[in-house]
């Protein structure tokens, strides 16, 4: 399960108890319930970043989805190795996994029976994620289709030695995650937010003293912007979408 | 397990090890550790909300006890559905299905050797969940009995084609949950929070466009109000108990 | 699992789906996520109060770990009980049992392929505990070994009748809990915190009115400072290593 509900609320325990009561032995797992409300690109982010590390036949069931209760469509697809439940809005874009099959969750008897306007993720999603642990053939979801929408994973820029990049979300501790991917990061590359220069990238937070900004290669192979026991999103105001570049 | 624990310490987790210690194949589920501390009202509503989505044969562990350690009851409850365990306070009086058996938990045989007073979800709940989950009969509990406490549901009043309710407590996004039943809302009427008429009510949140206020039936068939992509809570200062109308 | 990873990003998750991937049959429990970053002593103290409430061969995965990426080592401990997976930090000094073995995890064969630096709660922790929940002999770890380091847990100092201690930490509630233990606090002894004198140790929270401030065993068997209904915290700006005395 990966949503925006966070833990404020009874949202999340509901749709495992609506998926238990399909899928008594459905073996369920919390990915994360705290993408920022509504942020599809950090929901597909964390997806993207944590599949590859899941058992083989999962289904990540994704409830980031601001157009709950309009016409946008829910879709279910299936890659070589899992399976994923998530609305038609590019929160499936990033998957990294080529998607093998493509269908439009539409049979409502697959449903509760009252279908809310604002809360599909207990009257839609969890039935369907049951369905799905109990082994209800993908054909009894609705017809194949294409997703209406798709976004883009922003990619870096080059230019003259330098690579553009941008901060896409933060961690818990404040570090800054950029697309800067490892391969694109020269050896002797100094990396630039602002008017700071952060210096070449070090292999561990140990490479800094306490209180300065450093550079590194997070855990899921991006640049990761961070200040050395302390919170880089606080010290500079920095935001998503702010420049990081990387000069050679 | 719905409690006001919240996740900043090892209190849910080390219920879960005295649970697991008993009956070690229980499965276990997070309904909500986040009930604001000591809020028997928003543990019960959380518990109305959502005992209808959970597998029948269900033991709801309920610790919102602000009594722990006094000489307050506690109750094991028996519905057609579901069994409940939780402190005699009120927060079992809005489950919704009607109690056929109710014990008091009285049988120190079934708690921890040493009871500390102010951890009864661990001495006492936990333990005894674990012997029900590992189908110990419930007339080991203790005898047989009535709720001492016992709060009642604030019920909307009528006057004049005007419904008047108010705001029982706030989801993560400041979504301001009410008291009023979806039936109670005339087709043409309007929500009325203060100085502000918020209109009709609206189908889906993409009903209004952003920043603007909106009244919604929310997923558990009550009123909500809402700011469009913005939090009703923080733009009113809005609290729990302020008054809502329906005006036709 | 008991790490400061939070509950903002899908780390947890990804380390669980790592986990499931070996041993898909695993029961993982959450006993805490929130220790404050990096904060070896409040991760030590948790487990310190948590393990004697865990099922015998409940293995320990403790990702606390400032030193992530480091030469420090990995460790793996076995007592009559239960096991335990850390880093050689300290963390694990305070778990109040015997250790029987200890080894230091260093076979690279458990491991996941790529070993980032800086998350190896996915890369070397999850694939180990997921290795020894599906029975892999401990042996196969590395080689015996002792800890480079330990942390001593605070003893009070006692002198004319007062036992004086410290804050260790603080619970969800703002409640501190301190490092002086039930046994250390005669019967007719206050407790004295700054210029404030709590008065003698209350059996229960209803023992003071609301706003007053009172010292009472907490549930892990050590004195603890509270505000009834209130914040002991923000109430005296207190922090961790704060003294407090029991005065006879």
């Amino acid at each position: 399960m990966l949503t925006d509900f966070g833990f404020h609320d009874p949202f999340v325990g509901i749709m495992k108890g609506v998926m238990l009561s399909i899928a008594p032995k459905a073996q369920i797992v919390d990915l994360c319930h705290a993408v920022p409300p509504q942020d599809v690109r950090t929901g597909a982010f964390h997806l993207r970043v944590s599949v590859p590390y899941f058992p083989k036949g999962s289904l990540f069931v994704v409830v980031v989805d601001p157009g709950v209760g309009s016409a946008r469509k829910i879709l279910w697809a299936r890659t070589a190795k899992h399976q994923f439940l998530g609305p038609d809005n590019g929160v499936l874009s990033w998957i990294g996994e080529p998607v093998l099959e493509m269908r439009e969750v539409s049979n409502a008897k697959l449903f509760l029976e009252k279908v809310s306007h604002t809360f599909h993720g207990r009257d839609i999603f969890a039935p369907v994620a049951g369905h799905l642990a109990k082994g209800k053939a993908p054909a009894f979801l609705g017809p194949k289709c294409k997703p209406a929408w798709e976004i883009e994973f922003p990619q870096v820029k080059k230019a003259g030695g330098a690579v553009s990049g941008e901060i896409l979300n933060f961690d818990r501790f404040g570090n800054a995650v950029t697309n800067i991917p490892r391969e694109e990061v020269g050896k002797d590359a100094d990396i630039v937010f602002g008017a700071s220069d952060l210096g070449k990238i070090c292999t561990t937070y140990a490479g800094k003293d306490s209180g300065e900004v450093m550079a590194i290669i997070g855990s899921s192979g991006y640049v990761e912007l961070a200040v050395r026991d302390g919170n880089f999103k606080d010290h500079f105001k920095a935001s998503a979408g702010d420049k990081v570049e990387s000069r050679s």
